[in-house]
């Protein structure tokens, strides 16, 4: 038996429970994970408000977790067993371009998920996490860390000494600011608050602007640009800010949209066909995108920010942040003794 | 003295005034053009009606039209003189990515147009049209003809036996069927009555909806593609098919955004990140675009699809028409003797 | 028991062995494909002559066959019996881009080809043919018709009215003629003999070089375009005509190796760098890319051309045909009554 | 009148003249630029052996040079008197694919170069260098820093985290260094010394290999990318390196060709056919690229490497020193009292 969280989407009441539940074990293909940490993302909340419309009955939580390989299934080397790794979010999504059958299955949505003490995931979708990182950091990458990954690296076409412009501080904004510096960009991110703002510059942000000082944000983002605009945008916010980034972006520029965090009214095309801008949706990212992304992270002993640690027990304490926004990067959940770093 | 018309940009009053006016000369590095034809754009009906902010007087209007050099500026070479030419769009954007600069100016809007007997253009952006066109058909080529080609060549990443959904039967849309059959590719068209229907499959559209009797034609779309939905979608229609558009396109597929002739709500971007959407908003195209377009349609005797050819006298006319819609092809008024094909 | 032909690529001696042998039964994930055809590419002299190093003992050859699939392994779908379909050359490359594990195993190599009446396949990798096709000539498809059409869909970029140059009508260049002709390409292809060079205009090839006439065919490559030479070659000869071929591409364009059919020096990359050329270097493709393609054949009713179908009891007769050359097309061995179209 | 250097390619006698001649006045669409300093590259050597062939007569060598508008043409706005500017080195390739037109004219070979204390560029190819830098690092952008910025940038396609071999420490590769850290790439690089391998790993070169005690170099870039194989090569040494490059490359990896500076034999293209190699040809970079490169090296205060200043009088040793090899980084000629940085 295990102690885990569960939550019944279809019912969109919030709750958590906390249960025991039988210790999963490893099919043909598959790999027991001994859970560390798991973290939490915004489409997390969406899943508990059934926005995916779940069929009903409790679930596990979460899409991201990290952990070590505990067992391996009857076809899976056991030279595993002991690797520390992530799940990736959407299994079935190896590599190559994105389809909807790659992404027709990710943890915590339609898969049990990883606020659990183990989970079982497919052998192929167990990627290994860098070494120099907890389980805590490491818990952040599967789905934060790679959306901001996907959306610098492979969406936008940027090159050092380009521009980008990111929204706000959480998981997925301050994870992209760690990848734009990494790769040589110039980054404008918006903010709400000077103390805020002093972190995104010691993290590396070239400019910072504030959204409350300036509803307008696109004309302090003009400014900073010569009038031309950036040549990116990684827009998280959906409605409530993609005509700010739309006249925010240079001619010919590109807009990842990752997130709709806000409501609003929706993008008129003129702004889209007039400036010839590219607007490129894009969800999370392949198995081989993650493992990608852990070697960069490797290589840079680059360090994922974590605002707050919960324990299992207070897992309704980290939901309720998540939901109140105002955090810095990621809200993590501790489940075990972790290992690593 | 040449006889042109000219309109009033910022008056909104969609005036026609027939008049003679000095004929222009050649400058340093540019081409005087003797014009056979011209066509009409919806862009020039927004033109008229001011949308695009002109200062105040009278100007020439239309961007298209095709002739032949009758004199060359100063450091121009005189074996151009004789040479059959249309104007490209922007002649400012010679080759590469779109930018401010390059989409600066255009013909018929800040710079003098093409409904007149002669034409002034720089050198470069005086490209040869394919041999085998009339001027009729070439003066077709310069907006809709390179937008169609920029939207399906360029914008869209499209292999033979790839799917593309073609919006009504307007100049864009009838280039776009042409060239995306010599693309291999196959054509989903919108239409609303059985005449236009039978012409498209003419022209080798594979399937034709009927979208007044199927106004959620993404349902029609989706059924003719085993539920997955077309990989690309020529979009001309702004915020009153876009929705439409994006639930007719498949997980990862392309909208190429070339206009905004219909209204409506705004795009929810929603639906641009659950699916992985790219939404690539185009203007028109290069010179050098432009002149590997020729090439293609003088390789395939390619013949443009005119709907009706005005006199010069009859510009009113041709504009009622175009304002009027439901023509197949394109608008067109010749200017003189036509040469060519 | 089934029949089958083997060689024994160690030995190198060129000889095929007429056997019966137990028919293979479908595991975990795989089929059972009743082969109908099969067909012989250069890369199948090249396993004979031991050009890869094979372990000792013999095997069954061949990367390429076609047939029905009539019985699935424990996991497969049963409604995948019935099928026609051909294995996919890499059965371990499923999508994206190449890497050394994708290309690790291939049929007739270190894998038992499809030289027998039966062959088991992985399920993923036993790729649906067009309907329109026999079995003969759905058997030329995936070496040598995806070759072709990676080379022409992937690695060079194309778009109408480019021209493309072509070597010979072996199995690869017939293929891609086919191919060039249905993406509105300009086809130059070299030959031999007059009797070929009909068929290869009768294909719709624009211009054909006799090569023996004219040695430096570059020469009239570029005589052909106005000096420039072509945008892209499919390099199927190696040493032997990659200088030419390097002579006759234009600045900046593309040339493919699939192969390497013929002996001389090697490239002095001087011709590479001064003129900016892209040598891009294949192999074979991927199942996403076999299906792809399969897609556009359908649409298009194109039929690959075979040049002469032997009978199994006939394959010595059929390596010798390909060891000779002189083909136009594909050589392919007959197995058993076929089906389809 | 203007001191100046001057060769007689023709002769190909490696004589410098040193001469005073007329200082070149801007005409239309000019700039008159005073150059503060210039910089050699192995292109200069070739020219002075008339690799190009050029037509008889003395020239001014050297394509780079960096120094001060002073004076500008007719139509050229007088706000650029001052600016500091480097020459393009390809002053007719503005932006786009490169052409054989764009590459037509470059300084130092068909146009006058930058051994001499004023040059006419046309005004779009004077483009602005970092305000950081003296003339002296300035002078060493326009071929050696743009090549190494095009073969990491456009020619290869790499992410952060990825791999990249460079080979030796000339003006190229200490050059590509540098842009593939501000990258976040993982840099192997090969050398002849300990001295020099101090010198890379303090540049950030993550490994470097000696050359000399291990002429099979490509194990040990094997042995360091767990035995796939780099990324992408930046190739400068032509065929005397290209083949222990291709090996050094994993499968479906680039090989940027930049140069060839050994002789050696000529590439066997079953080493590109059969692991998927793509072998790019590059020539320096376009006026655009120039501008991008130097927003980047602005943005984060790279300094080129500069392995010594000769003053005018001693432009023989710089050639002396340029043909010995064994410098690290550039070589530059001082020509006035340098301004900036």
């Amino acid at each position: 038996m295990m102690r885990a969280c569960e939550i019944d989407p279809g019912a969109g009441d919030g709750r958590i429970y906390h249960v025991e539940r039988p210790t999963p074990e490893p099919g043909q293909g598959e790999v027991l994970i001994r859970l560390g940490a798991a973290s939490l993302n915004y489409r997390d909340l969406l899943v508990m408000q059934n926005f995916y419309n779940a069929p009903p009955g409790r679930e596990i939580p979460l899409s991201d977790g990290a952990g070590r390989i505990v067992a391996t299934g009857p076809d899976v080397p056991e030279e595993r067993i002991g690797q520390r790794v992530a799940a990736a979010f959407f299994p079935d999504w190896q590599r190559g371009a994105i389809t909807a059958t790659a992404r027709g299955r990710s943890f915590g949505a339609n898969l049990p998920g990883m606020l659990a003490e183990y989970a079982v995931v497919p052998a192929h979708a167990a990627i290994e996490v860098p070494p120099h990182l907890s389980d805590e950091e490491a818990a952040t990458l599967p789905c934060a860390g790679l959306t901001a990954w996907t959306a610098l690296c492979e969406a936008a076409q940027l090159r050092p000494g380009m521009s980008v412009l990111l929204l706000g501080s959480g998981g997925v904004s301050v994870m992209a600011l760690q990848f734009a510096k990494i790769m040589g960009l110039r980054v404008i991110q918006t903010t709400s608050s000077p103390a805020k703002r002093a972190r995104l510059l010691e993290l590396g942000a070239d400019e910072v602007i504030d959204y409350t000082a300036e509803p307008d944000w696109h004309q302090a983002v003009r400014r900073l640009t010569g009038g031309d605009g950036v040549d990116a945008v990684v827009e998280i916010g959906g409605t409530g800010t993609l005509t700010n980034s739309a006249l925010s972006v240079r001619t010919g520029g590109t807009i990842v949209c990752v997130g709709f965090v806000t409501e609003g009214q929706g993008l008129d095309p003129k702004l889209i066909v007039g400036r010839a801008i590219r607007l490129i949706g894009i969800s999370v990212g392949s198995c081989e995108g993650f493992a990608e992304m852990n070697r960069a992270i490797a290589l840079h002993k680059m360090r994922p920010v974590v605002d707050r640690v919960f324990a299992m027990e207070q897992a309704e304490e980290a939901f309720a942040l998540m939901r109140a926004g105002g955090h810095f990067g990621k809200v993590v959940i501790s489940i075990a003794p972790a290992g690593g770093g």
